[in-house]
């Protein structure tokens, strides 16, 4: 049995009770290091990381055929998350039964922290594929957008610098939510531009509260 | 002090432990009967339902000025949610503090039972206001559409009928999410039309497994 599991932005404290559950349950526990972190009992591990994540992703679903075996996601799995590449390996792997649990989205928390509603915003994942025809198309509407940058923040910024936003227009940056050094910066796009900030961030572009 | 509080579709396997933490530290716990009965040891509560809705809410607010209320939100309060009218009412009450925690929504445990990613779908909620235009505008589309309908089942359909599409065409409808009588029907558009749904559901339109 395989199963993809949602654990939120990152802290315990958005861990669900079922998650939590399955995690310490099955045979078999896969995720980054920051999902694993998690479950510091856990005795059956493997860490996905950048490089050996198709690798191992398939060699966790090959597992599920004779393991229970949980692939944890960070926020939601189906948003931006692990559900996409397990769901293409699953038509190699048929006979493999999966049960998805849903996770609260980093898009969520940031919402929440913004106090922004968010069911008639444009979400947006550049993540994996710059998808940046369609922040154009985004930003030709007035709702608020929220995107999951590509790599960094400096590229996205430069490409709407470069696509006629003015340098002067303030979009939010939301990092590390959830974790100790949660940070939330609201910063011109020039600036944007040339300062650092973790990959791990949540931008809001067209919005104020 | 005022919280908002997402504590998930319904079920305490979703409700997330912040969500758990405030609940059950505040003076006053605000909620529709089905939120509050997660809470039964609370001992002074508000009962919220659809016909003192606003009243209630206006209440609640004026009451976080010298007490810590929580007002609990069904799913996400940022969508469909009561974030909306909460920050109306708080551009009158203007030195009330307010924080907001994220849930999971409807919308993400439909998604995951149906083991579809939600990235790039279009949501629509019709609760409060029947956007029919926006849903004729996602219909021309291809993404997968996921809805809340405004009452119930057989309107959204008699309306999809109404607007060239065959009744042949298949939905999924999604009812009471996370309950013991969770129920997913995969049926044409057609006997949508006739029979009874919970108007506790989500309709997914455009999707095939
Ligand atoms: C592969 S995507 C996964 C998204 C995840 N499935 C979700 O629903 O949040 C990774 C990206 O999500 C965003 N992200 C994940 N966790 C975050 C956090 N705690 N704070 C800010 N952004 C986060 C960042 O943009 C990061 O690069
Ligand atoms: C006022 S909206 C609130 C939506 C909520 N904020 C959310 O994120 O799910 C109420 C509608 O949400 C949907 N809903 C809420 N809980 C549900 C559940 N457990 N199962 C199916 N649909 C649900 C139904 O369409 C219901 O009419």
């Amino acid at each position: 049995m395989l199963y993809i599991v949602g654990i939120g932005p990152g802290s315990k404290d958005f861990l669900t009770p079922i998650a939590e559950e399955i995690a310490n349950t099955v045979d078999i526990l896969v995720g980054s290091k920051r999902a694993l972190d998690l479950f510091p009992q856990a005795t059956r591990k493997i860490v996905l990381n950048a490089k050996n994540m198709n690798k191992m992703l398939e060699y966790s679903v090959k597992l599920a055929r004779n393991n229970d075996v949980c692939i944890l996601s960070t926020g939601d799995p189906g948003f931006s998350g692990v559900l996409k590449p397990v769901k293409k390996l699953l038509s190699k792997y048929k006979n493999v039964e999966l049960e998805v649990i849903p996770g609260i989205s980093s898009i969520q928390l940031c919402a929440a922290k913004l106090k922004m509603p968010w069911d008639n915003v444009n979400l947006l994942t550049l993540h994996g594929r710059k998808d940046y025809k369609k922040l154009l198309k985004f930003l030709n509407d007035d709702k608020p957008i929220m995107v999951l940058p590509s790599k960094d923040v400096n590229d996205l910024a430069k490409f709407l610098l470069n696509n006629g936003i003015s340098g002067d227009k303030e979009i939010i940056i939301c990092e590390r939510l959830s974790y100790p050094d949660e940070k939330i910066t609201k910063i011109s796009l020039k600036e944007a531009a040339e300062r650092k900030f973790s990959y791990m961030c949540v931008v809001v572009i067209n919005y104020s509260e």
